[in-house]
C-alpha cells in the first residue's frame, strides 16, 4: 500500500484510517458471521444489528429528541431538494430560502416547481463571501431553507437562524453535519450526504420531526414519500449496507473522541491555525468575511491566478491534494472535515510559509 | 477473519472473494494514489479513469450499441418503477405490464399515479409460479413492462418479450442481469440494482436508449431527469464512488471469467445440480412451472412447514446461510447468482440428501 497523502478534497472527504481499516476487516466476514458486510441481506439479524446500532449512536451523538425520525436515504442532498417541496410546499404556500451559495440556488429552484419561493436574504451581491445578518421573512412561509455551510464559498452559519411561528426550519447540513453540536429541536429536518462528515457517498441521513413525516404529501411516488421510509426502517427498499456500516464506524470514532463538543473544538483548532497564517501572509488571502469563515473549508486566493496554479501544483507535488478552489470562487480550498487530521494543517500552513518566502523574494 | 460459509442471500448476496480482497486492498490507498477510494473526489482524475473504466466494461461485456447511455444512479430498482413512468406516461396514455410477481406489482402500481397501465398477463392465479405463455397487450401502449427474473417466486423468463410496434421495452432486470447475455437492442429501458449480480446495494445501473432519454419529461426535479444525469455522466450530484469501484472490479471478474455468455453456462449447470435432484427427491418439491425456473433462485418447499423450519435451522447450523424462503412463497430458495460457488451448489445437495435419507427413514 501507498504512503497515505493529505486529502483536502471537498468531498467526498478523507475517513479516518481507523474506520478504513475496520471497514477493510469486514469485507469478507462480518466479525465472524463468515459473510462480508457488504453480502449481507438486509433483512438478517446481523445487518439489522449494524443498522440499529448505527441509528442508535446517531441519535445519541446528536442528541435527537425521540419526536424525530432518523432515516437514511439515497440521493444525496439534490433528491432532498425537491424531496422537501413536493412533500410540504403547496402551489399556494411561499418557502423561504437564505441564499448563501451555489447549493442554496440549486435547493430553490427545485421548489419553484412545487409553489412560491421567497429569498429572505441573499450574499449573492459579493460572490456568497458572508453569510447575511439581516433576514426578511414572507409573510407566512410554510417553511424556511438554510445552507449550514457553503462548501464551495467557505462560509458558515454561527447561529441557528429564527423562523416566524408557524413555519419550520430546514437545514442543508452536508458539509457540516456532526462537526459540532446541533440544536435538533430548533429544526424541522436537517439533512445531509455523507460524503464529508459522516461516510462514503451515497447515504443520506435525514432527522425530521415525526410531525412532517406524517403530514408530507401522499399523492406521490411511494420512494419519494418520507413516511413509507419511516415506517420501514429506511428499509422499504434494499438500503447502501455498505455506506450504512461506514457511518456507524464514523460514529463510534466520534463518540470515541468525545462526540460533537470535542468534534467543535478539535475543528476550531485547525481552522484557527490556518486563518491566523492566511490573516498575516503578505501573499494569501482569505476570501470569506471574517465573521462568516468556514471551519470545514478554508478558502483562499493570491489575487494573481497564475500564482494559484503554481501554488496548487507545488502543493500537489509536495502530497497537499485537492486544494484547487471552486471555479465560481478561484484560488485555493483547504476543506478540513472531521477526519482531517491537525499535523495535515500544521503541515500545510508550514509549506505554503515556504511558498509565500520563495513568491516574494 | 472467520471462514466464510456459503451464503444463499436473495441480496445484498454473495460477492467474488477476489472482488472482496481487492477492495478492501484500496480502501487506504486508491493504488498508489496515497488517497482511499471512497476518499477520492468523484470530480478527480483517478475516479474518473475508475468510472470511465466501469462505463467502457459495462458495454463491452453487454454488447451495449452506442446509440444507448449508460447510468450509475441511485435509489434501486424501486425508484425506477416511478422514474420511468414520470418521464413517459402521459395520463392519456397506456403502459402494459406483464405481471410475474411482487415486484411488477409494485412497478405497475407506481405507474398509476401518472396514465394508464394494463395487465397484458397475470400468473397471479397460482402464486406467480409460472411465466405466462400467451400476452394481449392494449391498442397502442406506450411501453411493456417486464421482470425478467422473479426472485421471490423463482421464476425466469426464457426469452425477450415481443413488443406491438410503437412500444418500448422495459425490464427490470435487477435480480438476473449479466447473468446471461442480454439482448440490449430489443430493449428501451433496461435496470438494475446492483446488489445480486453487480456489486453492493446502493447503485442502480439504467441502460437507456438515446432517444428515450431525450424523450423524457423536462417537467421534474432534475434529480428524477434522465438526460440530466446522461448529460453529466451521471455525475450531476456526488455519485456513489464505491459501489461503482466494486461494480468495476465485478465487471472485471466476470471477464476475466469469459463474459456473460460463459456466466450463462457457469450458472445453468449450478442451477441444473439443484433442480436435478429437486426432481428426483421424494422430499423437496421445487415451486416453479418446469418451464418457467429460475437460473438464480431455486424455490424450493417440502409440504410441510415443520420439515421445511427444520430444514432451514439444520442448514444453518451446517453453514448454510439464508435458505430461508420468502414469506409469500414460504419453504426454501436458494440463489446462486454469478458469484456464487459451484461447490456451494455441490455441498447443499448432499446436505439436502444426508436431511433427505435421515427424514424419510
Amino acid at each position: 500500500m501507498s504512503k497515505r497523502i493529505y486529502n483536502f478534497s471537498a468531498g467526498p472527504a478523507v475517513l479516518p484510517e481507523s474506520v478504513l481499516a475496520e471497514a477493510g476487516a469486514n469485507l469478507l466476514s462480518l466479525g465472524e458471521t463468515g459473510i462480508g458486510i457488504m453480502e449481507h441481506s438486509h433483512r438478517g439479524k446481523a445487518f439489522l444489528k449494524v443498522y440499529e446500532e448505527t441509528e442508535a449512536l446517531c441519535r445519541e451523538l446528536g442528541g435527537i429528541p425521540a419526536d424525530y425520525d432518523v432515516l437514511f436515504l439515497q440521493g444525496g442532498a439534490s433528491l432532498q431538494f425537491s424531496m422537501i417541496p413536493m412533500n410540504y410546499l403547496k402551489p399556494a404556500e411561499t418557502a423561504d430560502y437564505l441564499m448563501t451559495g451555489a447549493w442554496s440556488e440549486k435547493a430553490e429552484e427545485e421548489a419553484r416547481r412545487y409553489g412560491k419561493t421567497h429569498l429572505a436574504c441573499s450574499s449573492k451581491d459579493q460572490n456568497y463571501n458572508y453569510i447575511p445578518d439581516a433576514v426578511t421573512y414572507s409573510p407566512r412561509p410554510t417553511y424556511v431553507h438554510y445552507t449550514s455551510n457553503n462548501t464551495i464559498f467557505g462560509t458558515q452559519f454561527k447561529a441557528t437562524p429564527q423562523v416566524p411561528a408557524g413555519a419550520f426550519l430546514v437545514v442543508d447540513a452536508s458539509s457540516d453535519i456532526y462537526s459540532r453540536p446541533i440544536d435538533v429541536a430548533k429544526h424541522g429536518i436537517i439533512y445531509a450526504g455523507a460524503q464529508k462528515n459522516l461516510g462514503p457517498s451515497g447515504v443520506t441521513l435525514v432527522i425530521m420531526r415525526k410531525d412532517l413525516v406524517e403530514r408530507g404529501s401522499k399523492d406521490l411516488p411511494a420512494m419519494l414519500q418520507y413516511r413509507i421510509h419511516a415506517k420501514n426502517q429506511s428499509m422499504y427498499n434494499t438500503p447502501p449496507t455498505f455506506g450504512l456500516f461506514v457511518m456507524n464506524l464514523v460514529f463510534k470514532w466520534i463518540k470515541s473522541h468525545g462526540g460533537l463538543a470535542a468534534m467543535a473544538t478539535h475543528n476550531e483548532a485547525k481552522a484557527k491555525t490556518l486563518y491566523d497564517y492566511l490573516d498575516q501572509s503578505k501573499l494569501f488571502k482569505p476570501t470569506a468575511r471574517r465573521d462568516s469563515r468556514s471551519l470545514m473549508n478554508v478558502t483562499f486566493v493570491t489575487g494573481n491566478e497564475e500564482t494559484d496554479n503554481a501554488f496548487v501544483s507545488a502543493a500537489t507535488k509536495a502530497g497537499f491534494d485537492g486544494l484547487k478552489g471552486h471555479r465560481s470562487v478561484g484560488g485555493m480550498r483547504a476543506s478540513i472535515y472531521n477526519a482531517f487530521p491537525v499535523a495535515g494543517v500544521t503541515a500545510l500552513v508550514e509549506f505554503m510559509r515556504e511558498f509565500e518566502a520563495k513568491t516574494l523574494v
